[in-house]
């Protein structure tokens, strides 16, 4: 395969000067970033006075990104695109900042950052400085929807944001040290999701610089053949744009960047002229050029320029050290700023017309600004999915197959911007009925038995591949464009997402807390199913529902936990989520049937008080209680419950206050969390000084962290998770965790003080249904029949 | 290139029908572990109460992996190889566990499931059963390092078996399910740190099966150029055996696989012999066979065999459904069990004589329990690379690079079972002494200008890569067989590999409390550095110290947390998690200076007690103290150590307690963690009634939920990381987020009943300190200057 395309040297003599002028401006620019705190446009000679007192950004990457910026933006003007640009390498924000700044966009949005010289000044002093901007392309940097501050996310980004797109190019340099990472490794197979009739286009450019911090990197340095072999196995036709002569390079990034685009554009009109989508191997460009490119070539003996020692700063002591103040003013000026910016100190005439305007410009191109273009969703009435419920606790439903219809009909009302997500589990997580609104997205090949329960479709919107990371990199990146959706995972494993989360969390509430320029985004709805109590089928593996853990450590702007006890419940969380801005809402939700406790409308003022106090469940009568039995979650409900009907059966005259979470944060205090409770009202709920047996989903752990501050704290008994399972029955494990109805009523005749040797015969007995529940499960292996026997009326327990 | 190589034909037809007939009883065990609870030898015909109440279990991937397992039995025979085998897709046990089984050796292990028809039995009825084992190659079962629970990691802990193991040949099955995870797909580069002539060799067979749960696969899908194109890309030879009939398929793969081993031992041979380890292009197989593959081709008028209906179990009903009992019977007949096994049940001698014999057997391999092959460490004596402290917190050193002057030299003893791991940050983290008794592994291209500081070998010993999820499962993969290391990385990034801790700590647990036989294997050791509190440079990305939460969820048996507070409480801790077996040891300490504190002799009394009271930074003199002033962690602890030089100079009376916390888990009580204190020890440290200001390295609600029990908590008063955090210097972070020495004075003059109103106006000082320095910092910019002009002495306080 030829290494470039179309005419050798497309650029006029002119042109190619004006572009490498533009190009000096930004790779200056960036200098300056790093180094200046006065003197920005270089008018008196340098002295150590003008240089930051402490040294912080990247210098390696950003040449090689302006490099492809300055290329972008001629073919943005030249064929009018529509593009975005992800900045895959990590600290590489000087690039990305310069061009922002050169196209005037960043002193509209910042104007003491304004395009003359104090501007400059200030530009370059808020860079890695204290009360400044970070040097990755943080949520500060108009146009970006990728910080990049952990690696690995570039081209999954990417494709989110061009999924139901179809006129935007996105361009995203994957950095060839994000490129050995694992998610990235694999997102690279996003183009067997991608069609070019509906979606837009992805130009991943692979910048092999050659080092990460302090090595080479794997891809620039195995042979050409396996480098080619390698993106032509992912699906791809690699061009190749090598060498370090500014020149030559410019010619050829001008003639295979314009070759690429023709061929994406060849590409999208013949699907769509011919309606049929069928995978076409998309364009790529592997970008060889020295790392620090432009910059110092060598200091103090060590080669710089094309070395690992360019990846930070290359010249490190300019301020204490006279050659080296020497060597960054003589490479700050081989640039000639003064033929770059006018008197003013803003950038020429002639190169500011080089850059595209208005919103075609890359840092004002509003699909980088998602909630600009954001359309709410047409949203049906949850209400008619609900589950009709005369008495509680009466039938078994799985919660996650009512919220399957549901979320059919979200589909199809919002065919353009709404998508689901899931690793290769949708139907295991009986979201099934979604398949009739949309199918699974498909454009690998396929075979006549697909036909039989494959749905498979390259029109599809349900996104299914086994990559956890894929799919949320998708979503961050379509709900950053302005789209929505909801990923539903198993929940052992959407710790595989932990760091994902932590980042995103992180992006949200710089934008939310410190950018009115960003407009709010809809939210990541992570729905966990497949839970930890019912693994009789995985195992221990399988067993983890620490992830909520994670998630409370992130800001209370920005993270919000549900626990709907059953499937209206579900169905009104599902719909808040649904309709939010701007948070990761977590739903914890499991797939297995399940009793169902309260009717819609109950579930609505349950769901929206997030924490209630069950009536028909209690037998306190409003009364001062015994003992508050308490729970969050699908399963500790149920096992409160029937706890409860055991106490109840063995102490008439019990007072018991049954409360259902399912809003975890309202344990929090008011004071830390906009969804705590308020002191007082936590205690109406829980009273000051009753004991509280307190069911949870998650490790028991958890409830304590939030609720550590509260006046009967010491009195709050939590059951959870203690890290004990196999490939236990679903009672079988809540028992030897102490979840179980048993466990549960034995701590509240341990805890109430009336009960206290009263209630040994009871012990007793509880103790031995335990043990013959055990007995039972390992004889038999029975399932989940064992936790049928028990109904609201009480009849048919076993007790 | 040829799909086979070698021999079309190699197997003469005696040796084919027994393989065969081998490969049938595999197969024949694999269904029945699935279906049959009693009349496991189908000697009489096959009745409803003979299956198991309820079917769980995967057929899908078991022939192909049998299919694999007798050919690398015959090899292993002819050979005489030494190999361990890696079950990549998920819950494929029944065919490793059929072949252990028909080994021998699982009988061995657990004698009730002995070879003859009761045994067999009860091994039919344990799997997937309550009380028995799981469908994955969980810890219960011999000759697997490789549960597979989640999805990703089989091919990078093969080649942690791999390496210093110059004899092993690690055959690692990747499922293509498994294959799509980011983390398997960046793990194929693992063939560029894989030394011929010091390491094993790793065989990668691709098992094509074409589905996941519900969907085909990506790599099944794609034309067979892209597929081998890939593999050439990840720098293998790819072989490709392909089809479904059986006889030609043995042929074929006898074949290739003789090929692929004979490949390997002439690539290992030329490299022993010539001394050269340049890289070679390692062979591997594409084995693309049906799912379900000899399985019912059709249930229900649905294709099953070759569909991802053979997922699990292919026929559901047969203990209520004549026909489909009729199915399961006609299937399993077609295996003829009759011939395969005799009289009393055990397998016929003809094909026991097809299995290797011994600790070649692939169930008996000692690799793959690790612990047998063990060798201690021979560790220096760490104290003599401890730091002079004459006078508490008088000089500045940085922890890791101390602590890499030790690791160089446990390097230089242990240069065939020692490993160190990171992801291109040993340098940034300060371990670069390393290097001085090993350099980076490197089998890519090398160029001259390598020579330059870039530290690569192909004999090196520290292991670079930026994928942590590869570094993480290499690790694994070294410990699991036997061999030692410790892993180095950012803390923020650490979170990368929660999922993959979780999974190691959960088969830490089973190993270590219910599996007798295994063996303790060296600890996992997590040394994390680059801290939140030093996040200058990158920002609010690189801030997340929750990596803790995520530890203290799992299982007290296998996880330590240590906070040593500066280098030689570094090198202390640091000594005994390398002499440590079968836990997950989490390290905390930054790169930066710090501080010292402790001379050698104090540094391990300190640590060996893991909390203690420090009298030389306390004022109360043995007495009662006012106010106890606690810490874990190396700038929490600099920080409150500061605010009681503030204390003590405005307030001489106050009777301070200065407590530092190493060992984290020294706060739970003893009745929940091994390393926990009573509550009387705790009371005689933190009181029962003063004020404890705690602060603390990560998030304050850790310290809350590890010590909510004690009956000081509602005094305890936690300081630690709130989610708030730019480029900030270290004071400014420490401020806005109030670990600071300023914060923590105010909080004490709040806390202390005697101090309220007398104590007004050094709060106001104290806030003016605050503004002060915030101030400074955004003029300035100056870093770590401010937090400089500190020393214990006191004189230097800006105070």
């Amino acid at each position: 395969m030829a290494d470039t395309r179309g005419s050798e040297s497309p650029l006029s003599a002119d042109a190619l000067r004006k572009m490498d002028r533009y190009w000096h401006a930004c790779n200056y620019l960036a200098a300056g970033m790093i180094y200046l705190r006065e003197n920005p446009l270089l008018r008196e000679p340098l002295k150590p006075g003008h240089i930051k007192n402490r040294l912080l950004g990247h210098w390696g990457s950003d040449a090689g990104q302006s490099f492809v910026l300055v290329h972008l933006n001629r073919l943005i003007k030249k064929l009018n695109l529509d593009v975005i640009y992800i900045a895959g390498p990590g600290h590489g924000a000087p690039a990305t900042l310069a061009s922002c700044y050169l196209e005037g966009h960043y002193s509209e949005i910042y104007p003491d950052r304004s395009e003359d010289e104090a501007g400059m000044r200030q530009f370059f002093r808020q860079f890695s400085f204290p009360g400044g901007i970070g040097s990755h392309c943080t949520p500060e940097t108009p146009g970006s929807i990728h910080e990049g501050g952990e690696l690995g996310y570039s081209l999954s980004h990417g494709y989110g944001a061009a999924f139901d797109n179809p006129d935007l190019i996105v361009a995203v340099v994957v950095g060839d040290g994000e490129a050995e990472t694992g998610p990235l490794a694999t997102s690279w197979h996003s183009n067997k999701f991608l069609n070019p009739i509906r979606d837009g286009a992805v130009l991943p450019i692979l910048h092999l610089n050659g080092y990460k911090i302090a090595n080479p990197t794997i891809l620039a340095r195995i042979p050409h053949e396996e480098l080619e072999a390698l993106f032509i196995g992912y699906g791809h036709r690699p061009y190749f744009v090598e060498g370090d002569d500014p020149a030559q390079m410019h010619q050829k990034m001008a003639a295979t960047m314009e070759h690429c685009i023709e061929e994406i554009r060849a590409i999208q009109q013949h699907a769509r002229s011919t309606g049929s989508a069928r995978r076409p191997r998309w364009p790529m460009i592997v970008l060889r050029s020295p790392k620090g490119w432009t910059g110092p070539r060598e200091v103090d003996g060590h080669k710089v320029e094309g070395s690992w020692r360019a990846h930070q700063v290359p010249v490190l002591d300019p301020a204490t050290n006279e050659t080296s103040l020497k060597l960054v003013e003589s490479w700050m000026r081989r640039y000639r700023p003064e033929e770059l910016f006018d008197e003013s100190g803003r950038l020429v005439a002639e190169l500011r017309e080089l850059a595209p305007t208005g919103t075609r410009r890359i840092s004002a191109n509003p699909h980088a600004n998602g909630g600009l273009l954001c359309r709410a969703l047409d949203m049906p009435s949850f209400r008619e999915y609900g589950v009709d419920v005369t008495t509680p606790a009466s039938r078994y439903v799985s919660p996650t197959d009512v919220l399957g219809k549901f979320l059919c009909e979200v589909m199809r009302r919002n065919m353009s911007n709404f998508r689901v997500f899931g690793p290769d589990e949708t139907s295991s997580n009986k979201l099934t009925a979604i398949y009739e609104a949309s199918q699974k997205t498909w454009l690998a090949e396929t075979i006549a038995d697909d036909a039989d329960g494959g749905e498979l479709s390259v029109d599809g919107r349900v996104m299914e591949m086994l990559s956890e990371h894929t799919l949320e990199g998708w979503f961050e990146g379509y709900v950053l464009t302005g789209r929505h959706g909801l990923f539903a995972t198993y929940e052992a494993f959407v710790h595989v997402i932990d760091s994902m989360f932590n980042q995103h969390a992180k992006w949200l509430e710089k934008a939310k807390r410190e950018l009115r320029w960003r407009q709010p985004v809809p939210s990541i709805n992570l729905l966990i199913t497949s839970l930890v109590w019912r693994q009789d089928h995985n195992g221990f593996t399988h067993q983890d529902p620490g992830f909520l853990d994670v998630v409370t450590n992130k800001s209370p702007d920005v993270v919000r936990i549900y626990l709907p006890p059953d499937a209206n419940c579900l169905l009104s969380v599902a719909d808040h989520c649904l309709r939010s801005r701007d948070y990761v809402n977590v739903i914890v939700a499991d797939k297995q049937p399940h009793l169902q406790y309260l009717d819609m409308d109950a579930a609505v003022t349950h769901c929206t008080k997030g924490i209630g106090i069950w009536e028909w469940a209690s037998t306190d009568q409003h009364a001062d209680p015994d003992v508050v039995m308490a729970c969050a979650g699908d399963i500790p409900t149920m096992e409160s419950l029937a706890a409860v009907e055991i106490l109840k059966a063995q102490f008439p005259d019990l007072k018991i206050r049954f409360v259902n979470v399912v809003d975890l944060f309202r344990l929090m205090p008011d004071t830390e969390h906009p969804h705590g409770l308020s002191d007082r009202d936590f205690d109406s709920i829980f009273t000051a000084d009753k004991p509280v047996i307190f069911n949870f989903h998650s490790y028991s752990s958890l409830v304590h962290k939030l609720s550590y501050k509260r006046n009967n704290h010491d009195n709050m008994h939590v059951h959870g998770y203690r890290e004990k399972g196999n490939i236990n029955t679903p009672l079988e494990l809540a028992i030897i965790n102490e979840v179980d109805r048993f466990s549960l009523a034995i701590d509240v005749i341990d805890r109430v003080p009336r009960l206290r040797g009263v209630g040994d015969h009871a012990k007793e007995w509880l103790r031995g249904q335990i043990i013959e529940h055990l007995a039972y499960a390992h004889a038999e292996g029975i399932d989940r029949e064992e936790i049928r026997n028990w109904t609201w009326a009480g009849e048919g327990t076993r007790a």
